[in-house]
């Protein structure tokens, strides 16, 4: 894997950092782009590597990386014209260990120096398949000669992506943990396969799941017409529809309750219709489930994907987030599963470059949105009561996933699906009382207040 | 609570009774028909009450009440004329006391010489309304007026028969478990209303759960076309479909891996047509969900199924027996929810009368099914290992009762449910670990191969 090391620390200003930052992240930092493997040769004590601004967020209580004019700049913008103006969010790794060292206790004014322009990154994120390629948890499911061949198609760009989304949060996680995951590479008879990466019982994590996919085939029947229920006109060769569904999903479930578990999804879907034209589409969403409301952690997740949606429309995060809300929906209980952030399907506007581009905006958002939260709460101490509500609320999401999530439900009805791929998302452990209902004036009624009245966070 | 006390037995009679059968058993037994209340003012350790035939079954290794000849002589029955045979199976306590004490060490030869007639029994147990109820974990669904008043009608005869079974299984819990069970009255605002009765966390149990319901109202859109998807033609008055539905359900959940789960439901549906007529079907079934096999255990619950059913009509347990396989099959997992047991529905036939019959007959095979296999494992020691299995199976169990039962799926679908007595079939805590496969060879794997070819256990 190439790291990139710009300069060793001493012991102290590593000392004074991973106070603020936990134990771990300091030694796992990395350049823009990049985190960095729990395995990989560089992992020496006196070296340390740096978060890119896909790390942290902007305007959040953890935002040492932060441009403080970036987010506000972006947030006006109309939907057209987007990547013209994006690039000004970009940040340099070296700006930030400059902030980071020169003001390593005062983490959250640190600001940085140096943009490089969008069309830069661009040009790193999306160099040379091979090497992308060594960074991945495995070898993506299509063919390394298949992807150089094919280097400026929709497929290959969105299979790298969530390749690259997938080897980043992994690494971000098993950082965190100590632990390693556990990878699985599966074939689908029908076409296609994926990679499983499962982490179980670690340190920090009970289970933590994240999974790649990229199947092709025919669209059954049932598929088309469900399709077809969703307003979309499709016309087969011989009633055939050639089909192509990649996605990058997770979700991850902590020990401790006061570190949320989260989930996220990000997909691409194409159909060949009759005449060789293609239809296309982008979905996904990253969402919070926290154990215990902490609003500092609830605006630093939402101002983060918002911060992420508004580089590309202003509307997206207000309407994304209000989706979000009713996707995840315990309809039985009157209840959200979670805190919500942002959900979208069918997304094919305003152009398909403009819709990679956000979609790649809000994967990058996945490790920045979530691992500030998990460092801040890993060593928060919790007693019997607060793990037995967070076993309660493992079981509402059980209940979500079985009853209501169209995924899972669309993979356990489809023959040859991979089972342990799609329950992965299930906990390790969950508990349901009969009638449970928290006192009033409890931390635990606090939550399904929230739960039953979604509330703005940003 | 009107309970017979036939005479008092000495300390060594009870000390060796209790070695084979457990120690609250022994305290627990009472007259045919009845259960007693742990509360109840006969309490006394020098008073020994007896189990009825509604207790054990015949055929099993635990048949020290058994008639050697009834089940065999109701085996080959054909389905009509039921009734008339069907009192040979009726045994009288006091001659299972006589086998009780004479061979207290060897239960299982003991057999029984006396038999009442079904007539008298039926005299018995549909006796006075009032007298009854007296008997109930709660005062039942309908007032006992209108119980009183429209004693004749199978609406009355089923809610007291549920009523019954509730309270009879209720109590044989809390004999064993030593705690008591949560009794929660609720009303439906659409019409009628239930009773659930749920132990959670006991000493023996860690969730039962026994509900009944009495429920009524116009049938909605939804529910007429499933019926009528079902191949009932139903002809509303102005649309309307005025309708009934009761029944008794519960699922068990014990703590200890050696004692299986078990679950059963008996249902009654009215429905009344134009010009007043009515249709009217039973449905039920019960079925057992052990985490490892224990071939005598099976065998002892199929048979008390199957002898339930052999008395009203010979094609019942093999057909039904099928149904049940085939009903609770978890078919992402490829496996059964467990060893089965009996499933059916729309039962219709031969008549109200013998169909009623046949659904009383099984609602008194509960206890008999299953509370000896409780007292055979209740101080069977375990691993954390086995635990481990049990919590992976319950994953399963969550699985199959949130993804495919038709009574959850069509209860939480519904408005005006109660979400709380619907989901009380959820286990108190489970577990999913990713690709959980045991070794060849071990008896977890054994578990599995019988769930993936469900097999013969009679």
């Amino acid at each position: 894997m190439a790291t990139f090391v710009f300069f060793s620390v001493n012991k102290t200003a590593r000392t004074t950092a991973r106070r603020c930052l936990g134990s771990r992240l300091l030694n796992g930092l990395t350049r823009a782009g990049e985190s960095r493997s729990p395995l990989s040769s560089t992992n020496s004590p006196a070296l340390t590597l740096l978060p890119g601004p896909r790390w942290f967020s902007r305007g959040s209580s953890v935002r040492f990386m932060s441009h403080g004019t970036a987010g506000r700049a972006a947030a006006g913008r109309t939907r057209r014209g987007v990547l013209a103006l994006s690039g000004a969010a970009a940040v340099t790794a070296a700006a930030a260990v400059a902030g980071l060292i020169a003001n390593a206790n005062h983490f959250q004014r640190a600001e940085m120096a140096t943009r490089v322009s969008q069309a830069v990154e661009e040009k790193e994120l999306e160099g040379d398949i091979l090497e992308r390629c060594r960074d991945f948890m495995s070898p993506p499911v299509t063919d390394i000669g298949v992807l150089q061949e094919k280097k400026g198609e929709m497929r290959t760009r969105m299979e790298m992506l969530i390749m690259e989304t997938q080897a980043e949060f992994c690494k971000a996680l098993q950082e965190v943990d100590g632990g390693t995951f556990k990878v699985d590479r599966w074939q689908r008879k029908e076409g296609g396969g994926g990679i499983s990466c499962v982490m179980q019982d670690g340190k920090v994590f009970e289970k933590a799941g994240v999974n790649v996919s990229v199947v092709f085939g025919h669209l059954t029947e049932e598929a088309a017409k469900q399709m077809r229920s969703r307003g979309k006109v499709l016309k087969g060769k011989d009633g055939k529809l050639p089909f192509c569904a990649m996605g990058v999903s997770s979700v991850i479930h902590p020990k401790n309750p006061h570190i949320p578990t989260v989930h996220f999804n990000y997909r691409y879907f194409e159909i060949e219709e009759e005449g060789g034209s293609k239809q296309w589409w982008f979905g996904g969403g990253t969402d919070l489930t926290p154990i215990y409301i902490n609003e500092e952690d609830a605006f630093l997740f939402h101002n983060t994907l918002k911060e992420a949606c508004d580089k590309h429309h202003p509307q997206y995060y207000p309407d994304f987030k209000k989706w979000c809300d009713r996707y995840f929906y315990i309809r039985h209980r009157g209840e959200t599963r979670g805190i919500g952030g942002i959900f979208f399907d069918d997304l094919d506007t305003p152009s398909q470059e403009e819709a990679f581009s956000f979609v790649k905006s809000c994967a990058r958002t996945v490790v920045p949105c979530y691992l500030p939260i998990v460092y801040k709460r890993l060593n928060a101490s919790f007693t019997d009561e607060e793990k037995d509500w967070q076993q309660v609320r493992r079981g509402r999401y059980v209940e979500f996933n079985l009853v209501y999530d169209r995924g899972v439900k669309f993979g356990l009805a489809t023959p040859g699906s991979r089972i342990e791929s799609i329950l992965m998302s299930l906990p390790l452990t969950a508990r349901w009382e009969y009638m449970h209902e928290p006192a009033k004036g409890t931390r635990e009624a606090d939550v399904l207040e929230v739960l039953r009245n979604p509330k703005e966070w940003v």
